[in-house]
């Protein structure tokens, strides 16, 4: 019956502020806090509060804004780290600590020159101090994507037991392929004792353009939290984006998957994003991109104005986007000319259009996007019989 | 042994033209052609030649310039359309025409106001006809991504017996997941009679940030041609980004596929493109996104100072980047502070470098990114004893 919820973790502002450009101020941050408590993901991930003093006073006043999702802190497995982000979260309605350390190998040897073992218990030992702050403890497993499944399992089972809720396996590097990915998470619902008493979340960066695509993948294998950003910002390639898992689950209901984001604010909340951090979105970018709903080859136009389905697999309404836009250029044909002519008052016959339409295709090869105005300009040097035009 | 070579099919030049805010005289499509050949990809879209007279005359001129690619102009299945592209080609070293028709029940019923049997009888028309033009045709079967397997498959083996030597497989609107776009090919493979004599081609949009998995799911599935575009761009959320699909076989050896493309120049080729279009690549792309190979938290830092590989799966000078770049923000850690003070000239000991810190953070609270004319401030301004520092 009931289509099974998947949990949007948004961390628009931590993974997606840290990246170079990004320009954001703490008043800046409450703003876009409260979006994205209108916009409905269920968790926040406010800022890493041991970093800087900005930071912490960023995600204190944020933990006191928000009214419904949880808000949450970064730390290292670090006691200070974790001492520091409890205190920025104190007042939230709903806090939660996100602890954990790197488990592949490549980082334990060279990131921490340690082993396994050790490892391990650090692990433990900053989960379990952790939840002496709070109720809601998620762990990261750093470089997940490049961990040995088995000792991620074990990994796992130990910080179940030591008390977290949420066990986030990070495609740190972009590195997995979608299959690999939920293979991943596959093999950690099968063979992690207590897995049922806590919520495996994808965490995917997008280096080689995989992250929505390992993401799903990762729900598809059992995940319940998706970890991503407004617009896929983030640190390098950037996170999966936020818009995109969401409107795949929304499209596809064969998955019964859904989230609890209000899809129409989709749009606004990216426009708002990338104006704040300063960071532009390009207009091919799925779902938020000024082209994504703009159709402008002649045999698209054609198929679009006799049913928007031929073409289109969102009604661009369901996320905050006012219309799908013909827009006209030298690949446009006959009947995106003949749509946008009687919008601006042309009602043409067809041996009009055939007139009409090779001066329009002289117009275009030279100015590229024909608007409006050119369009009266056109028709008026086209010597068609004008006692006919409306 | 040897790894199967996956054929790269460069559309940036059709479908990637036809974007609203493209602006692309004759001249500059020249130079990217040349660029395109260069990149060494096997085939260049060069354009829809019954479009305009301006696109005709590119195609033309693309078509006598090109050295190594096969040259490929794209045509309706419509008599007039592959004659005046057949003209287009001409004098190409390796012409392709590439004719096809819609053959989802959407399309078929919507567009077409016709019927399975009728579509079936134009596509063999069409690619009959441009066979009797060149010897390479390549037949898309529009909205594939939605057409019924068992039709497909039929259609398919009608037009491998009439002379198509590819077959596009084309995810029109960009809906299909990678599992299912991945199954198509492998039923086309395993159930069209003739398949050994044509190559499969994925051809994937990017409406639902999948363009790229559904395109490696192709190839792992039997297919031996991307159409792809440099950047993504393309009608609406834009086509697979060539960049991504080449480095992801680049760097998972596993899968046993590669292309001819020379990856140092992807970079370049990018910005090249984005310039000529005018079409910004935001800086979170992945493989050629400014920020691809910025490194700016201090736990990622940290990590790359130690081992590059640690966070980055890719060298980056492999795609044309000069180096990965440590860009200094509140969110940076001792250890990037260190290594760029010292690239700057001051040797800090670690007392030393704990002073800084504190008084890098509040300079980096306020300012963002910090460059190393400020680093000789902060240190400057940190009452460390100037005389051990270099």
């Amino acid at each position: 019956m009931g289509k099974d919820k998947v949990h949007i973790f948004d961390t628009t502002l931590r993974d997606g502020e840290q990246v170079p450009g990004c320009k954001l101020d703490t008043k800046q941050k409450l703003i876009i806090a409260e979006r994205l408590d209108e916009l409905g993901v269920d968790i926040i991930e406010a800022g890493f509060p041991i970093s800087s003093p900005g930071d912490f006073k960023s995600v204190n006043e944020i933990a006191k804004l928000v009214k419904n999702a949880t808000v949450c802190g970064l730390t290292r497995s670090v006691k200070k780290d974790i001492e520091v982000a409890a205190e920025a979260i104190r007042e939230a309605n709903r806090p939660r600590i996100h602890t954990g350390i790197g488990t592949s190998d490549s980082h334990i040897t060279h990131k921490f020159k340690s082993n396994r073992e050790d490892i391990l218990e650090r692990a433990v030992a900053a989960v379990k101090y952790a939840k002496s702050f709070v109720e809601d403890v998620e762990f990261y497993a750093e470089d997940a994507g490049r961990t040995d499944n088995d000792y991620l399992a074990r990994v796992c089972e130990a910080v179940i037991a030591a008390g977290a809720t949420v066990l986030n396996i990070p495609d740190t590097t972009g590195y997995c392929l979608p299959e690999e990915y939920g293979a991943k998470m596959k093999y950690l619902k099968e063979n992690v004792k207590g897995i049922d008493r806590a919520i495996l979340s994808c965490h995917c960066h997008n280096d080689l353009g995989l992250a929505t695509a390992n993401s799903i993948s990762g729900v598809i294998n059992g995940a319940r939290q998706i970890e991503c950003t407004i617009n896929g910002i983030g640190e390098r390639a950037g996170n999966t984006s936020l818009e995109e898992v969401v409107m795949i689950m929304r499209q596809h209901p064969d998955l019964n998957l859904d989230t609890n984001i209000n899809s129409k604010l989709l749009y606004d909340t990216s426009l708002m994003v990338s104006d704040k951090m300063g960071m532009v979105v390009q207009p091919n970018k799925a779902i938020v991109g000024s082209n994504a709903f703009a159709h402008s080859s002649g045999i698209h136009q054609d198929g679009v104005i006799k049913n928007r389905e031929t073409y289109e697999i969102m009604d661009p309404h369901d996320v905050g986007v006012n219309e799908s836009s013909i827009v006209l250029t030298a690949r446009s044909g006959r009947a995106a000319l003949a749509y946008r002519a009687k919008k601006v008052g042309y009602e043409l016959t067809k041996t009009q259009l055939d007139t009409v339409y090779e001066n329009f295709l002289k117009f275009a090869d030279v100015k590229k996007e024909i608007v409006d105005s050119d369009i009266h300009e056109i028709v008026e040097t086209s010597n068609v019989n004008s006692s006919s035009l409306a």
